[in-house]
């Protein structure tokens, strides 16, 4: 029984060496080698080439490598077999680590500091505490509610926001298109982590910032935006001139419409910007090849697969 | 019965209207006022100036404005009366706000992304997760047991060192000299929240800087100092020296020997030092008055002072 391993932009090599190591009873091969396409049972996936799927008959799975699988359901050729998300404790733990660390530097005003230091100058500010900031987060999956948890423990006034209504102790919980406003108006620190589906492409634009509270404790740094979802939710363009415009009085983004961001983007350099390259949940790529192989060991002892995609939702 | 407010640096009239509103049976004066000073039961003193105490010969308390003592403990006048300590939740949780971000920052090397955006580069960088890193805590008292606690919650190992020998849930914890080069040892990023006694001026020095771990997980980020006890604890010629020689790979300073830090300093314009005015852990005005306030009248009912400073420990 064979797997495949399927990327792009990452090196093949170490991730055979991963899979073989964690399935010693497998054949791992990468796109790169030469396979009989009929022995393929599983394929590891990350943006994978074209063609991948051509002749894969007996394929069982396609897990991805990671956490988003828009890279899968947009590949031309996926075939109807379970599509698999990657949820690894060590992904969900540095999205955490990311989104407290970047509300704090909002929340805080570590940026006008930062300024000051440029300038050497010493000066005090107003400063609010954590129980009256409001963070509010879109997308309540694994990753929204464990950074909800940790927010919520630092003292923030957490509420969040997802296309289904959900229940989540101490979190103020608000669902779908009805609710979207009331749980906007009351957000001053805006964390998104939204999949990328047709239903949230480009969510993130000039209508739903202005949609944000305008009261916040903290007038100069609120509303602030944080997204570590997907590039294709934001609307660079208006993240831009609502800054400009003070609709925004911040932005610190790990996500872009086209990664790398191209040097010719306003984003770099923008005062009132933060740039991250897509580091907010680098996953340990040996807990991923554990976490797949295990999936792969249950479902061959007749267990069901775990995180299964519903396609029609995206996620 | 009169409370005086005796402060330099911060206006007197707002808060000799913050103490009358907590308590309206008080005669409340600051040192500006004309007063009675035999009518003098209480000080509420931060940086008192020269001539505070003179004649007060029915003083019954000192209270501390701020969570250090020092500036009262080297007034060359303070009469023998109980001296206490601000304890005030507002102030313990701002400090963790600031010691968890800049911890953050220091593991997830924002300065090092903040460069790269800078120069438009787009470039990931290999991150542990916070289990891999040693936080390494010098005072284990209010605000250090706070901090220790949430670090311990977004997964960081947690170490602790104090005076005296402490037992807390969840915590390594190290005390006393014969001690301290172990915890040392295994610190990646060693916060300072000690106050400052005879005992602890100019304590982070290079002798002590040489002693933390060399064999983190991510070499070119750590060991890292994050001070926001008192600035009399660092000698700031040898953070610069130990910063140049790579002893240290990046500093986080909140306090200074002079303050405010002189714009000759090379602290301003290191590259690897970040800069805040004292802004830690500002405490909120209100919540002050109202801590001392219920303190004044807890001793009024025949009740134990809270908080009072041992003046030989110096804190």
């Amino acid at each position: 029984m064979s797997l495949l391993i399927a990327i792009t932009g990452w090196e093949n090599g170490a991730w055979r060496e991963r899979f073989s190591a964690e399935l010693p009873n497998h054949h791992v091969v990468t796109t790169d080698d030469a396979y009989d396409p009929a022995a393929i049972r599983y394929v590891c996936a990350w943006k994978p080439p074209s063609g991948t799927f051509d002749t894969l008959d007996n394929l069982q799975a396609v897990f991805s490598l990671g956490a988003g699988v828009d890279h899968l359901l947009r590949h031309g050729e996926l075939p109807d077999v379970p599509l698999v998300r990657m949820v690894d404790d060590s992904l969900t733990l540095r999205m955490s680590e990311w989104v407290v660390m970047h509300v704090l530097m909002h929340h805080r005003q570590q940026r006008l500091f930062d300024r000051q230091q440029r300038e050497s100058l010493w000066r005090e500010h107003t400063q609010p505490v954590a129980s009256e900031v409001r963070v509010g987060i879109m997308g309540l999956g694994v990753l929204g509610q464990d950074a909800a948890g940790k927010l919520s423990a630092l003292g923030y006034r957490v509420a969040g926001w997802s296309r289904t209504a959900k229940q989540i102790d101490g979190i103020e919980c608000f669902a779908g298109e009805t609710e979207l406003q009331r749980f906007l108006a009351r957000t001053d620190i805006l964390i998104v982590l939204l999949p990328d589906t047709p239903d949230t492409r480009g969510i993130l634009n000039c209508d739903l910032f202005a949609g944000l509270a305008r009261d916040g404790a903290l007038p100069e740094a609120f509303p602030a935006l944080i997204n570590a979802g997907r590039g294709a939710l934001q609307v660079e363009g208006d993240i831009v001139a609502c800054l400009d415009d003070g609709t925004l009085k911040g932005a610190t983004l790990d996500v872009f419409e086209t990664e790398p961001l191209p040097t010719s983007s306003l984003l770099w350099t923008h005062p009132l910007v933060t740039v991250t390259p897509h580091v907010s949940a680098d996953s340990q790529p040996d807990a991923l090849a554990r976490a797949i192989a295990q999936q792969i060991l249950r479902h061959e002892a007749g267990e069901p697969l775990r995180n299964v995609v519903d396609r029609k939702r995206g996620y």
